[in-house]
């Protein structure tokens, strides 16, 4: 593969050539991967900077109805936009619920966007990486803004967090008691808490639900990287349309806020190192998974169980005999 | 260090034998830690088997009350009983709250007895890998039954939980909306639940609590480590001295069972290979916090966070020049 040509035509915008470099981030082959890794090299630094948008929410909260509304709204006003997706049930299936083309039709047959289902890996963090860079193969090929999405479930919210510049919530209208199910270390995380179905016989429960929320919020210890009034709850109708606009506007306000305050740039810069140190440790585990490591741990993994040796003695001796590590290096402060 | 006489010695139950082999477990030194894993592997197979019981409860519920009447009871029976902690804040904080032996003051001057107070690291998993081996000395100092308290912090609870034969959980009378408050991952650790402090006012909410909390049990699925019954939920007054023979019969029960079924060595067994596991992971991991990987490490990091390096590639440097690790090694299926 011609990886300098790849990269000039991901930077020209071909979609075809954006799609199969993606598919080449996400193989697992190790050739593949040295390729992709070159690819990423030969692309940093070019291509406008793209707002990268995580949003999350929980199953019927309306996510699908949501971005296909808010990316033709972004669409129609000319700006180029790439939904990907970071699905949590992918690392344990192997299969994709998200991310779904079908799930979005409109917006999958709109030539300024463009839709990719989250990677199947055996491994959350896996599919966190395989996002993370399609997200920046998606900036470099002049893409406007980068939705990220993922369901309500820990780990994958922080992750998708870990790699976007804003971060938002999608709720549905609650009553009082069902606040306190939204964890609070989600809360911390969002910027941005959109209360959907603010429409017909939900209307009201949105907004009194939305006013629950925004003193939530104001409840939350102040971040450096917030301007006055964020993080805030907005109410929107997917379905309707509504309250879309005042959405997208606010979220340019709090970027333009962090782009002059350097707080973009910063956790930009954060998030990368972030990333190197998964890989670092991710790349370091990995080696149990092959051989001839896989094949020692589960014949010690045995005489463990059998009661032959204890747990310590059989990690010092995979650790000495297969991994070149001495007990010193095991040990730290 | 003579480590098969520190071994006889604590085959022969010497307290102060135990107490030093335990400081040696808990070092971080890499010499005593070769010293630590010889001790354990010379005293494998020793000593009678001890009921390891695991103890959790959020603050306030009365933990230390309900350890110091519980662990009087069983030394009144003539048996030999340890008390350790695993204390989640030491892994931050460097400070120990938990096992402090004046919280039990007359449990600690009963000769029958040996309390701990928690390992101080900076890793929950060393304090964790510390507390388990410390369990392990016990058993084979011939204490007859080991409890292990934790407070309720969810990792902390699973790690304690993965060296217990039994677990029980210490809760206080509630309504029923504090009902939820109890994480469903936490009641399916769970083997007993105990509702303290059924005395005085709160008697009747106590009862109240505990049909509630039976009520709840009855919807978790049937677990085949489990007899007719179990998991169940009992009163007990720590401060009354009530309940707490009951509760030691139920235990009883419950282990022996366990032991006719098999269940009880198979559990022994899959802790064993998780530990072990666990160790292997931690001590590749380990390897990142020493030199010269540690420095090579910052370096690059500030490479990436400056943008001059992607973290695939950085990473992919690190593994290859200072953990000898292609690329092939970080990619599995």
């Amino acid at each position: 593969m011609d990886i300098d040509d790849l990269a000039s035509r991901i930077r020209a915008g071909e979609r075809r050539a954006l799609a199969r470099a993606i598919t080449l981030v996400e193989s697992g082959r190790a050739d593949h991967r040295a390729q992709a890794t070159a690819l990423l090299e030969a692309l940093k630094g070019h291509g406008r900077e793209a707002l990268r948008v995580g949003l999350s929410g929980t199953p019927g909260v309306g996510k699908s109805t949501f971005i296909e509304a808010f990316g033709l709204m972004l669409t129609g006003q000319g700006l180029r936009v790439a939904v990907l997706a970071v699905d949590p049930s992918s690392a344990r299936s192997g299969g994709s619920i998200l991310g779904d083309k079908t799930r979005m039709e409109r917006l999958s047959r709109d030539p300024q966007a463009f839709i990719r289902p989250s990677p199947s890996q055996s491994q959350l963090g896996g599919v966190a990486r395989r996002t993370r860079e399609a997200a920046e193969l998606c900036e470099a090929a002049g893409f406007d803004v980068v939705l990220i999405e993922t369901v309500g479930v820990g780990q994958s919210e922080t992750m998708v967090a870990e790699m976007s510049d804003l971060f938002l919530l999608l709720l549905a209208p609650a009553g009082g008691d069902e606040l306190q199910g939204v964890k609070r270390g989600i809360m911390e995380m969002a910027d941005i808490l959109l209360v959907n179905k603010a429409d017909g016989d939900l209307k009201t429960t949105a907004i009194r639900t939305c006013a629950d929320y925004a003193g939530a919020l104001r409840l939350l210890r102040k971040r450096p990287q917030d301007p006055e009034g964020f993080p805030k709850a907005l109410t929107v109708s997917a379905i309707e349309q509504e309250g879309l606009a005042r959405a997208w506007e606010e979220m340019q306000s709090l970027a333009d806020w962090r782009r002059a305050q350097g707080h973009f740039a910063g956790r930009r810069a954060e998030q990368a190192r972030h990333w190197f140190e998964a890989e670092v440790r991710e790349g370091l585990l990995a080696r149990l998974r092959r051989e001839p490591v896989r094949g020692a741990m589960a014949a010690l993994g045995a005489q463990v169980e059998a009661g032959a040796i204890t747990p310590s003695a059989a990690a010092d001796e995979l650790l000495s005999e297969y991994l070149q590590l001495d007990r010193g290096a095991r040990e730290e402060a």
